[in-house]
């Protein structure tokens, strides 16, 4: 297969891109590094890498961003960062890469444990994960031509703990290989609608 | 307790006023009809309509519209509509809210079945509504003093079946009536970060 990993050059998307690699032909993309550079914020960079990057047989979505701070502080601005990087940047790789994927081809995206593990300073995460769940299970029943959409919802990673340790507490880490694991699933396996939970 | 509807002259809105004015002093809010007039999407209007609104016990959202229409044909501007007026409508009642609201004191906000079982055309309800939910799960354990949030998750209201019925078809719709009882248990009740579903 030809696969387009979104974000390669992250935590996750390395892992990923090891995984995948081992069997395919990966296609790496991400703001400031890979062989293709797009802001998946832009709905029309995502076109443009669509164009460029030729005939492709799954996209995988490693990027996105959400804003951490307490609830009690949180501006309206500070929210919306997250739906517009980590909820649409995905969302507008469906609603792009729809026409431009190989028929029976698929996408994976990343939503993470906050939708349904909440922490604290966590809710703008945990709205937006949520909701690309909820995007994918209904994006699943509409995408024609025998494609697929699933997403990862990966726990803390162990090379994340560094970063984000503080914040999760108690939580048990997945090693990103672990975690690269589902995402070979979803891209080799034949499920639609699915959240494949790595904790 | 005085409660504030906010959406209390829509087909949900009307029902819940029908329950809690039984027992509770009910302040009516909407775009064109109440005694208090806001765009929720304007954090601007939701600050003066708490400023106004006096002392509540409870804030009960039943506001909301979302996008529908097929997933090829949906524009990245249509998808952001739900996210702008469904979610972050509600998310700004309760980012203004939880500052005003009494101690122990409840926001309830409207999310819908579509969160858990996707239907054609409904990809941007579908999101939206899981957001709600995840947001309701994280804003619970973040709340001050006692201030509790859930969210009701209703089915088509048998009400709505002549605007509705042919994206639902199959579907067991619930009289409005029924779909009030779960935003009393809400406010009147004492659990938090819940979604009743009423389906
Ligand atoms: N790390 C964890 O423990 C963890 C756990 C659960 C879920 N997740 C989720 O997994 C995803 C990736 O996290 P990560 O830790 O791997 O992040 P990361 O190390 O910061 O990597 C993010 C990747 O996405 C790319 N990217 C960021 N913003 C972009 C944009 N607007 N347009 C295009 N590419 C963009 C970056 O590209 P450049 O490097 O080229 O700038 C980078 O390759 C996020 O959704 C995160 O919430 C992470
Ligand atoms: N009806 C159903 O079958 C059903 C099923 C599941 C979930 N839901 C959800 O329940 C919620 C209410 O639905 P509904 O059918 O009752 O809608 P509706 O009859 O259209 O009523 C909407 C209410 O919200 C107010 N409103 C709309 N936009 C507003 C804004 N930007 N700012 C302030 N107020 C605003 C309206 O005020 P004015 O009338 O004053 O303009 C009206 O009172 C929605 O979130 C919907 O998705 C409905």
């Amino acid at each position: 297969m030809r696969i387009l990993v979104i974000g390669a050059g992250g935590a996750v998307g390395r892992a990923i891109v090891a995984e995948l690699a081992q069997r395919h032909d990966v296609v790496e993309a991400g703001r400031t590094r890979g062989a293709h550079r797009l802001d998946v914020r832009d709905l029309d960079d995502v076109r443009r890498l669509f164009a460029e990057a030729g005939t492709l047989d799954a996209v995988v979505m490693a990027t996105g961003s959400v804003h951490f701070g307490p609830l009690g502080e949180m501006t309206a601005e500070q929210f919306r960062s997250g739906l517009d990087d980590k909820l649409m940047g995905q969302v507008n790789v469906v609603l792009a890469g729809q026409h431009r994927l190989a028929d029976g081809g698929s996408f994976t995206l990343t939503s993470g444990i906050l939708a349904e593990q909440p922490i604290r300073e966590g809710a703008d995460a945990s709205t937006v994960n949520a909701a690309l769940e909820g995007f994918v299970r209904a994006a699943a029943i509409e995408l024609p031509r025998g494609l697929r959409i699933n997403a990862v919802s990966p726990t803390v990673l162990a090379e994340s703990m560094a970063t984000y340790g503080p914040y999760f507490r108690g939580f048990e880490p997945a090693p990103a290989a672990r975690v690269a694991l589902a995402y070979s699933r979803s891209v080799e396996g034949a499920q639609t609608g699915q959240v494949y939970k790595v904790w």
